[in-house]
């Protein structure tokens, strides 16, 4: 018991410790933050409640698109002309993508070093492999983090291709979605209820053939889309490799930035930001829990063994499991 | 008391009937069953319970792979040989994708309704927008439906992008991974994952410039992964537009359908499949339990609006919630 006790203190002296090295601009603390977050290890939650309250400062830009349409490139070039207003950036860069399209990809990351002498610039990419869901909770934890060492802009940069990165840009307060002219139809596969969440559009690599019909196909969209505010996501074209169109998106981010913080709007989008992560928080939690208390190794082979054989249904079993819990005392 | 008893009584009798009629073919019970199922109705358990252990005879085929990598087409023709052997088919087409590329695949499953007259294939594309995870959850009851209604072979297609796909396609008793040569790195885009669970490589549009490219690339990732038997996945080269390789890929499943059957491998696989199932269903349902006991509507948004307003951490609010689920009781 006493035992307990002080190794509570002494936690916590370790994670307030931890804490004021994060907010210091201590990088390699930071680092070691985020893969303690990151990994789910036991002291992160612990760590996240003792950050939380410096969160909440950072502008979140999501920013999302197809395969290809040169999102690191963008992310780099917004980071640029954030940098030379003077303000701190945080990249959170989340690639499920396969190896498949890793060369690409590493060539970007390697590219971007250029800024790591600028320690203004922190850059760091999920490691996604294997995660089994939680991946959009994760990365608003790693953006929470972020935000609490006191960045200015945390930018979360993602493939648009599945749920779990819609659920990711959805947590930012900016969500820029990333078009690409002339590669046919299949590249501009991209999730659908992506195309709902954009506060900016951005037509990448304009130069080509074909901006035009992208343009006009968003616009199409846009009569038939509805948003809940009346807010109409402008279009804005960029070649992100020579940095043509970047003051334009600059401007564009600020137009929208002062018209969420008109009439509470802002504070409106991260209430119900966070109604969501809570939500998801809480299943992500609860899954832990289903896998500690109520479905041990043992007993989920033998059951799935059981289903497999035919010899018990699974929708009775899920149902007598749930029902084992008994409703909630009064209090909750 | 005497009218809850009645109306179970009936509900079972509906239930049955119900179940006999999707047992005996009838396309439109099928339908219907699936869309019960899909919509997630108060019916929907009730029925799968019924229909579970008439389940479990199917072969499950899982298919995913790059967008515009001729899934479709491909399934098309699979489907196509089965047909010839007299077997029956049921194919879910999951696409999660946008409008952008709405045009193809639009295209292709009206190309699809040519099999509409034979009532030997049942096609059903899943509507996936607006669906709050659990995705993979109920294209595997869809696919449990279609493998009561008694159809020899039960096919899922997806869009090998998101971890909703690998969670889908990882259900399948064989699971076939498309590829495609000549469209450039970015197109070759799929989640980080699946090159690891595919039972079966296809490389599809095999006659353009490039095949040789994907196929050497399968094979350095190859002696780079680890699988957890003895079997290597073979790659076969298809153009689905004309049916070449078709006969290859039939082969190759029958082949790895062998290679199953041999010492248990098959039942160890849906016990393995059967164990994720569970807990992911287990985990929805406790999802449901909190929304319905535990975070009412009006409780959400006023703890959404505590945390957005950084009075209160989401982090002890998930623990506190967490805890008053308490303990299940002894039994489980």
């Amino acid at each position: 018991m006493v035992k307990q006790t002080y190794s509570k203190v002494s936690t916590n002296n370790h994670i307030a410790e931890f804490v004021s090295r994060v907010r210091a601009g201590d990088v390699r603390a930071l680092s070691r933050a985020i893969s303690t977050v990151e990994d789910h290890t036991p002291e992160s939650t612990d760590l996240l409640k003792a950050l939380f309250p410096y969160s909440g400062n950072a502008l979140l830009l999501g920013m999302t698109g197809s395969p290809g349409a040169g999102k690191s490139t963008l992310v780099d070039q917004v980071a640029r002309v954030y940098r030379k207003q003077g303000k701190t950036i945080g990249i959170v860069a989340v690639d499920p993508t396969s190896p498949f399209s890793g060369g690409a990809i590493l060539g970007d990351r390697i590219r971007m070093q250029s800024h790591h002498a600028d320690s203004g610039i922190y850059i760091r990419s999920m490691a996604t492999r294997g995660s089994l869901g939680g991946l959009a909770s994760t990365t608003a934890d790693v953006a929470t983090v972020l935000d609490a060492s006191g960045r200015d802009i945390v930018m979360i940069e993602t493939v648009g291709v599945g749920q779990d990165e819609i659920d990711i840009v959805r947590l930012a307060d900016v969500t820029i979605v990333v078009l690409v002219p002339g590669m046919g139809d299949d590249v501009q596969t991209i999730k659908a209820g992506i195309m709902e969440i954009a506060d900016i559009f951005v037509i990448n690599k304009a130069d080509r053939d074909g901006a035009e019909r992208v343009e006009r196909e968003i616009r199409a969209m846009q009569t038939l889309a509805v948003r809940h505010d009346d807010w109409t996501p402008p279009i804005v074209k960029t070649v992100a490799t020579d940095g043509s169109g970047m003051e334009e998106l600059a401007q564009a981010i600020e137009k929208y930035r002062s018209y969420l913080e008109q009439s509470d709007r802002a504070r409106q989008r991260r209430i119900e930001n966070w109604r969501v992560r809570i939500a998801e928080m809480l299943r992500d939690a609860l899954f832990q829990r289903v896998l500690s208390y109520y479905l041990s190794e043992g007993e989920a082979t033998r059951y799935a063994a059981e289903v497999a054989d035919h010899k018990r249904d699974p929708y009775s079993l899920v149902e007598r499991i749930v029902e084992g819990l008994g409703r909630p005392d009064e209090r909750n």
